[in-house]
């Protein structure tokens, strides 16, 4: 059981911001999470975007397609940016024989009070357990990304009601 | 989709030990997780014991049996700690028709460094996605309790190979 | 024993950056610093500043100048951004027969890992123990404002050498 | 400038209480937060007991005595459990052209919430302001040990009233 882990950005890497800097991405704080979960599984980390997923570009969506894509891992777990993780997670749909699981989080990793380690063992647990596909793994859900909607007030994801 | 959660106690819910007062284990640690979550599913949460797995008894064990057998809900967390945690899932196998898993830490959710919101994210996917049966969810994967061990110089579970 | 607190902003009160935000400093963390610390003294937080200490213009340092000059405690804490804590300290120095402390910190005081409630301690003493003038308290020092520069290399502050 | 610490355990530097084990004090957590704080000044720290304060005895305080007194270094930090730290520095004050500071604190360093890295930013200017004496600094105040009780239900030291 191996697990591919690409990161992106968003804010479950985000440090804090400093006005002589431009946005400040950080290492991804998925690799303390894992270490300190102890996990017994095998899985690599990767960095391919630093980015507030809101400043995403067309370009930036196929890399990470081809990157998806690409991967010889059956199973892909995405940390990304949550204001465009639905539009990310449509760009994917046309890949096949893969789980591929989008995750991120409210608040960063680095902070006292964060959702960044739960919503990391939620999607871990997803990919032993779900089939090929594409999911979003938020607020303690399987999510398909054609059924939801980012409630920014509530700051989480929701079903949409039709 | 609605989660029951019962808590007995372990390191997950540990506060320090001091001299003047016995064996401490605090409130859940449970509900502040999954409110710093902010989670999309119905749960309750219930504490039945307040113990280190070590103390546990027969009756204690017996009271866990009768409160999971008895227990409507058919998704069904158990916290709990990881000494004795075969144990108890082993007496819990007879029950029939319910997802029953059991989760714990390594280390008190209250501290900086913690296993707790992982291994709870862990499992609160489990419960939705697994059918009916008795688990352990642990260091990042779904465990048959009949299939492991825990590893104390490890510091985790691992699949006993025979 | 009073003391009185103004907050500035700075990257002690900072919260994650966000791209459909602009620049965000949330509420004072000393508030939180001094209840989990549960201080046996007197105080009055008043947030007079949101920014950055990088943007603060003359006309912030004069509001902060005429803040401190018209308070009537004789002990003034202010919480500031570091990158012109000093220019800010050097414009108080005109104010007579009142303990002025400057602090901040490196880290943001929400992150697991800062700096925040350390220096916060620090500083809290040095308004009990010292006679009136200005100061700045970092890293574990009482500086005279005249005589230091941040080394942003070792992200501390530093004693000039002539 | 230069300060020697010595550790002699307490709540400060507990770790959770296991069953299997006996009571549990761990490394200094000093080490880690004077680190964070990035301090600018000349320290070393030494572990001379690893007790709960309630069960020092009488050969324990004449150790830490012995230390304290043979200690070339003029500013001496000790960090203890609070419940017995009035006792302690009671047991010093025969020492002279010292300033000894003890400090400790109610919640564990490693915690989430603790005022542990308060504390101990509190001691370490007192330790560079304070003339030649005995001290207890705690809850923001530097207090003379004579004149100071622990209030129990409200977790804190206080000047005791006649």
């Amino acid at each position: 059981m191996k697990i591919k882990i690409l990161t992106t950005g968003g804010t479950i890497d985000k440090i804090y911001f400093d006005a002589k800097s431009e946005y400040q991405v950080g290492d991804p704080g998925i690799i303390e999470i894992l270490k300190e979960a102890n996990v017994n599984i095998d899985y690599d980390v990767e960095t391919i975007l630093r980015k507030d997923s809101l400043n995403l570009t067309d370009e930036d969506r196929g890399l990470i397609h081809s990157r998806v894509k690409s991967e010889p891992c059956e199973r892909i777990l995405v940390t990304h940016g949550t204001d465009t993780m639905i539009q990310t997670a449509n760009c994917l749909q046309d890949i096949q024989g893969k789980i591929i699981v989008l995750t991120g989080s409210m608040q960063p990793a680095r902070l006292r009070i964060s959702d960044a380690a739960f919503n990391i063992g939620c999607t871990v647990i997803a990919l032993q357990l779900l089939k090929p596909g594409v999911y979003i793994v938020m607020n303690g859900r399987v999510h398909n990304p054609a059924e939801i909607h980012k409630n920014v007030d509530e700051n989480r994801f929701e079903i949409t009601t039709r």
